[in-house]
């Protein structure tokens, strides 16, 4: 009989589906103080992090994830030079902000020190070097907090944090970051699922930035590990724009990236792919369509 | 406790990967000569169709498949009149076809009779009244020995059948088809999983069908009840085309279809979205981008 | 490959453990206004009765539960007329109080009945006759709102309800039933597993019946389907006595039950064997050994 | 949500169960040139050895197992002084069998050294010092070919390996066994699940050796990590005995292990429970009931 028997990561989505992902090594497990952090090997989706029982990102698709949040906000701004990236530990989301020369500063804030040091030790793919990279500021402590110290004004902000804000809370967090936006700042966001199956929590997420934000627009990317169309948002205060029109994307993709700038997943033609979403699924999150 | 404690269809995927979905209920469990039946009720994705244990289509997103499937080879085509539906036992390929007035005959041949009366008992919603429509024939037996009879030609034919044609059969079964298609006609596949957590099924069908026809191309939508990026493939004998360029998508949506055609997820910009590979999977599979 | 794929009903034991259940097929699903009730049929294990996701007995092994739950009782006891079942709505629990033609009244609490009603439409090897028998008494209702009434005293009480009676509630429901207790009555109980790798439910009740019960014994048998070894429970106000010494268990089977007493799993040796923990494990539960 | 989320050991158990261990950490993980070998931590079970995905021992319980696999066959002999275990990397019967001062010689054959110095370095619970013991030799070869050696006879042979040997290969094992044991000499076995929901393995196994031995006798005992009733065999080519009267277990177990012997689980009573099989099962694997 071939066998199930083996070992595995079991993710419980909801109280309706789970996922079992076998596994062949582990490389790490711990407890930081803030959460269980646990680095393994899958034989599907190669080295695997994976903190309080959820995958935060694999080897096979990382890339998918970071590049989708990262360039649609540094491409539809104007003129990114200073970036603060809230969470985002495994460093993979700085270094696709550091593609950009015209990025000046670059600051990541992350809650857990730890998982910064281990994602350098275990998953130096995940940053390459751009933890060492002249432009860039780690910061450990709380996004909050942080956002009240006297740190100056970004163009753009990537919020790379798995749970979402809720509550009162949320309002008041959301109101901390557009403050710290610049002129025509952007604000992206990784925002759970997005497709049929599950939109509640992205759903939930508009909402609290639309108190906020006068503009958000939600776009979505297929992350193979994670076994869902992921949802993103990017917000601004700046007037409205329209993220796939006027070949603005394609333009800027070349002059800011060039063609050896080593992405493997994003381009202008899948950045209009991925604002693309069904007029069903617009319609249930209250997205108007063009 | 919470508890996982329940009723679970279980889908494994491969010798790393599994998935539970929970069900609520079950509406029928039977033995067809061909294959295990079952219809049961998911609480996330409403009734589901479960054949050999591989879900086939589930009320939630069945008509992102079937809408993916049928629609980009209706639309590339000059003038559909009559269509050949291997497979498609549900009736829910055939429902999409007869979405066009166009079409004046769509002949759907499925080998498990118990498929189809099964699928008008329990599942209405899938074939709407497509299998009363007078321009509608079913035929219960093998579509390889269908192929041979004296049927005529075809302007599109669908392949809407779970397993994958392999081995030296794989040539003739695409030769066939390709025979019984009439000038500029085009056959759409169902064609596996596509992502880079699999695509290794969909370039194996890729490479059979570039036998038989001079162009062919991939595409791929998120079915959320699948937890993939599904495949499909769309090849033709006739000159080669450029399925996103040109208007000639939207144009044909709003002549053939209208406003009131009833679709949710198809649409000319979703019809560009889905022939949007990465350059990075585009790359994997073999098919030049643009 | 030789695939997992199907359906299955998974048993969350604890945080640390779970059980797969493969099933063919459901012959009842339904809410009553106390639980939710599923008869199901396993390949392995037959028909199943599931309340609330727990498994409650399979047609393979229920007669090992339920001879081990009643006999002890009934043969230590030296003349059992009057038989009080809490729960045990499926039947069999009356069905082998029944087999003594010493017993004169039997009665039955169970508060939902509507598990009574579909275990004697689709469990009917559960109950076989014993709900016809004259000699039963059938009561739907509170298990501990039923000992307030007036019905007099009992030679043996049966405690099958899955859940266990915790907190205050306990010593008041323990001293309940010791008052509805004849002379010398005895007390049997299902009391969760009982082994090393868990004791800690049974240590439990153990703990709160010895607040009111001047004698105990645990005992456990193992059940297939619970895949455990599971215990139960012997407690009396009387004098204490030792279950295995002394042969009167051997020579009281004889005389009340005869050779075609019908059972399959209990008899005189596997009454020893039944009573008979390693020292060890009575050690963790605070059981004198002999 | 309290969230089944986290690392699991899966055992696919046949084609109708499968049982999930949560896992919290990883010893040893790693391939010998016969099968992969696995040390985990269970919190439920403790460290557990997993070879080639199937759950070997644990620290929970693995006295039961061994206890009962080896001190039966040790008291029921009149006098052991050279004992064979076949199997039994781990040390753990070589461990329960020096127990016996009067043992003068025990040899361990295991065909994977790698089972042997992983079990000394991650198991040493295990083994205690069995392993430094002078009367122990340790052979790494297959079982098979060593009974061709010059090794003279032997008091107790034990039969402590996973597989079963099955088919005509059966028949020479079995017989070679039987010219390796001295006059009255014992064969003790791991026999395969032995309850209602699994015997058929060991049926064949007793059906095996019956063409061997005159004499046999099956016993079982609930061994919490492997979650069933686990079967032995006990066999000879003496005169029948039988295993349970006459108070012989009960001297000699004072005699030979006496009261510091450091046992958990085995003990004359329990001796005696394990040899109690209900007459169903005894009729199913077709043994006479005393």
């Amino acid at each position: 009989m071939t066998t199930l028997s083996g070992f595995y990561h079991i993710d419980q989505i909801d109280h309706h589906e789970f996922h079992g992902y076998a596994l062949s090594g582990s490389l790490y497990s711990g407890q930081s103080k803030l959460q269980t952090i646990q680095v393994v090997e899958s034989p599907k989706f190669g080295k695997m992090l994976i903190l309080d029982g959820k995958i935060q990102s694999a080897a096979l698709d990382e890339h998918i994830y970071h590049e989708a949040l990262v360039h649609p906000a540094m491409l539809l701004h104007p003129h990114p030079r200073r970036v603060l990236i809230l969470g985002g530990g495994e460093g993979a989301t700085l270094r696709e902000v550091l593609r950009y020369r015209m990025v000046e500063e670059a600051v990541m804030v992350d809650l857990d020190d730890e998982i910064v040091s281990l994602s350098r030790k275990y998953l130096p793919e995940w940053s390459e070097r751009a933890f060492e990279d002249p432009r860039a500021t780690i910061v450990c402590t709380d996004a909050r907090e942080f956002l009240d110290r006297p740190i100056g004004l970004f163009d753009v902000i990537i919020h790379d944090i798995t749970d979402r804000v809720t509550g009162d809370f949320a309002e008041d967090y959301y109101r901390a970051i557009q403050q710290r936006l610049a002129d025509r700042g952007m604000l992206a966001m990784q925002a759970l699922e997005l497709n049929l199956g599950d939109f509640a929590g992205h759903l939930g997420i508009r909402q609290e930035v639309e108190r906020v934000f006068s503009w958000l627009r939600s776009y979505r990317a297929y992350v193979p590990s994670f076994r869902a169309d992921w949802g993103f948002v990017l917000a601004t205060t700046a007037e409205a724009l329209d993220p796939v029109a006027s070949g603005i994307v394609e333009s800027r993709f070349g002059e800011r990236l060039g063609p050896g700038a080593g992405l493997r997943f994003y381009g202008p033609a899948v950045h209009s792919a991925l604002f693309t979403l069904s007029n069903e699924l617009a319609d249930l999150i209250g997205q108007k369509t063009a």
